[in-house]
């Protein structure tokens, strides 16, 4: 290269808007007989490549298949096994062979994913990167999904050690949801997704909050299925979507979902055996509730409401896993994702949170050894693993 | 599920854009101590993962390494030999892994990638998907880059037998141009982007058409070092931009730039060995070039005018890799891509083209086997390799 060349540049702009536009619909009978919302999305007849959880399979396999039969759809079913383990680099390509070798038009042919969070992530990734994005419908299956991992943009995979460290912002086609997958799911899957409404509720809804306190226990028994239960997650769903909708992107780093998302990086990587991922964002929710207590910014009022929330619905697992070094390191690893800052959601009143950059390793040991103490002796049982 | 439930649909709706802004800036001099272009892309200082070509690590290192050491900034060299052959997943997962190794913030430290197309292709999608996306610079250093795989937001990797299919679309902060690097590129590779230059002038500019019959064959042997080749080359920029700008998402799937990129695909991956993606491409354009005229579509005098450039500039491929069978593949698997469509641009005239959607198996056996005639007993010897 010419080592001083003058710099006489030339510039060319390029300009552009990408428009998102998609809806989540509730629509319980989806695969019933004559539920024609489906067809909604891409060309009448043709092909579609679902992907679909295994347990699902087994449990709602018949009534799906009959369903894509009586519409003329020529439908190739690629079985995936729920669990953290398969949301891997393997899983995609698999998938990416088994949709090579069974073509489907670039954009009116949507891929379809019914499943749990694990099968919607890898699958609208997969989505999201065949010939760089074919359209995809979510359908999610357990209450993750239903509340939270299918309603937003984001996909990915887990890659070396890390969570979610392969993915993209894609948005659906459509998410559809049918809250009568949620009656087969087993307590504990139930409890999960719990988690997050229970964080959600936390920082940003009182009310919410409220409703869990009254109607969480029986939802939970329940499966939802019940006009309370109903009630309660439709409005998990508005304030989630509340939240994520302005920020799609994530230009604004400071997101008060990302409560409970901190630590549970690390206890969930290190832990996949015992902890779920909503498990782990509960433990970080009770350990963000205790240092915010323990600088004064979550009154004590507070702080014994969601303890004494999560001892009525006894969903805490066992608090043995909370190491301060794994924690530690998870947040110098979230300070990179948050670009240099920690920007850690701490509760200051139910419904309600501020931004801490400053956590220290002594507060995080602090409010560890405390939990554990509190969970520890709770009157109410801990679940058991 | 219950089998027929009413349809008591909920419904959210989710809209949003997604603005994309970017500048491709030619930069003479881009690494010349004093230069400062490179900085207005991340934080002063901080880190950067550069992502570089084997070669031009080899060429160029020693002063793109004094540059980054001369500005503060901590860089980590992650050297990629060129060549389709690494344009894998193998590939993109082993930067994944070096990039983890070796963390950058996620918004203000842009991972720099400098090489020509396979090496933007990787790194840009690698770039995409880490943490679902962190900024990334492309500084194309081959003529295929710089005039045409570096300026849009395309990325991808080969998969299975198939070119590009995983990948994403994925606006960069900036494409830096710097003209010195293509004084390094051997002659058949500024052949190979050279062929992309003639295909965008024989469907979208006579002007430019002319400029190739004037100033290219001189050019071509310059390295576009010239006045002239310099104005070429800007023109080609011009021109590719205004054709993918409008239309960077591709929503419209009848592209101009597809002319040459058919066939090709069959070609370059059936001989990875003797066919560069620009020498696929030429073989195509000149093969719908034929069925246009055999159709009546494309004057003889404007057939004549592409074949005697291709002669003058001396850069045709031998024309026996051209099998048929494996075209006529080639061209149902774009129908896929192209959503149930052929929508193969075919030239009506120098700058000017049309979309054809009823190739037939025959009108290519016919092509095929007179380009084949007239490249092998043209008085100007092809480009042997
Ligand atoms: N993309 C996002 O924004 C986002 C948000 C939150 C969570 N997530 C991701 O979601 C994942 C967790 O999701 P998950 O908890 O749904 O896990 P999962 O997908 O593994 O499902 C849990 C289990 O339930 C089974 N199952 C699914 N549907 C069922 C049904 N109707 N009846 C009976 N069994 C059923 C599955 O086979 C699996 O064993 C995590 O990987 C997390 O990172 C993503
Ligand atoms: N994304 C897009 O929109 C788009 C458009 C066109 C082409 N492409 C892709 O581009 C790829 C081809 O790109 P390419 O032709 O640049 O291949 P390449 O990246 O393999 O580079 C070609 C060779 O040149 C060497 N090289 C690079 N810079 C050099 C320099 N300055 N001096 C000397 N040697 C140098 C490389 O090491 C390599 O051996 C294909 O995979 C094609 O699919 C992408």
């Amino acid at each position: 290269m010419s080592p001083a060349s003058p710099h006489h540049t030339t510039l060319w702009q390029v300009r552009s808007q990408r428009p998102i536009a998609y809806d989540v619909v509730k629509t319980p009978g989806l695969f019933a007989p004559g539920n024609t919302t489906l067809l909604g999305y891409g060309r009448p007849g043709g092909r579609r490549f679902v992907v679909l959880d295994a347990r699902v399979w087994q449990l709602h396999g018949s009534q799906i298949r009959a369903w894509f039969a009586a519409h003329g759809i020529e439908a190739h079913y690629a079985i995936f096994p729920g669990g953290e383990e398969h949301k891997n680099i393997d899983a995609l390509q698999d998938l990416a062979r088994a949709l090579d070798a069974f073509p489907v038009h670039r954009r009116d042919e949507p891929l379809i994913a019914i499943g749990g969070g694990v099968l919607t992530d890898v699958a609208a990734y997969l989505a999201a990167s065949y010939r760089r994005g074919i359209p995809h419908v979510k359908l999610p299956t357990t209450l993750m999904g239903y509340i939270d991992a299918a309603l937003g943009i984001k996909n990915g995979i887990n890659f070396g050690t890390s969570k979610n460290r392969l993915g993209s912002f894609e948005p659906p086609l459509a998410v559809l949801l049918e809250p009568a997958f949620l009656r087969t799911l087993p307590r504990r899957h139930l409890a999960n997704g719990l988690c997050e409404i229970i964080k959600l509720a936390i920082v940003t809804d009182a009310t919410l909050f409220t409703q869990l306190e009254t109607h969480g226990a029986r939802s939970l028994r329940l499966a939802f299925a019940t006009p309370e239960g109903d009630a309660l997650l439709d409005r998990a769903i508005t304030g989630m979507l509340a939240e994520l909708a302005p920020n799609l992107h994530e230009e604004e780093l400071s997101r008060k979902v990302d409560f409970g998302h901190t630590f549970s990086y690390g206890l969930e990587t290190r832990h996949p055996q015992r902890l779920l991922h909503g498990e782990a964002v509960l433990l970080d929710c009770l350990l963000c509730s205790l240092i915010a207590a323990h600088r004064g910014l979550l009154p004590d009022a507070a702080l014994q409401r969601i303890l004494a929330l999560v001892r009525q619905l006894a969903i805490a697992p066992k608090p043995d896993v909370l190491e301060v070094e794994l924690m530690w390191q998870a947040l110098q690893d979230r300070v990179q994702h948050r670009n240099g800052l920690q920007r850690v959601p701490l509760p200051t009143a139910i419904g309600q949170c501020t931004f801490a950059h400053d956590i220290t390793r002594a507060e995080i040991a602090r409010a560890s050894a405390e939990l554990q103490e509190r969970l520890l002796h709770d009157d109410e049982p801990t679940l058991q693993r």
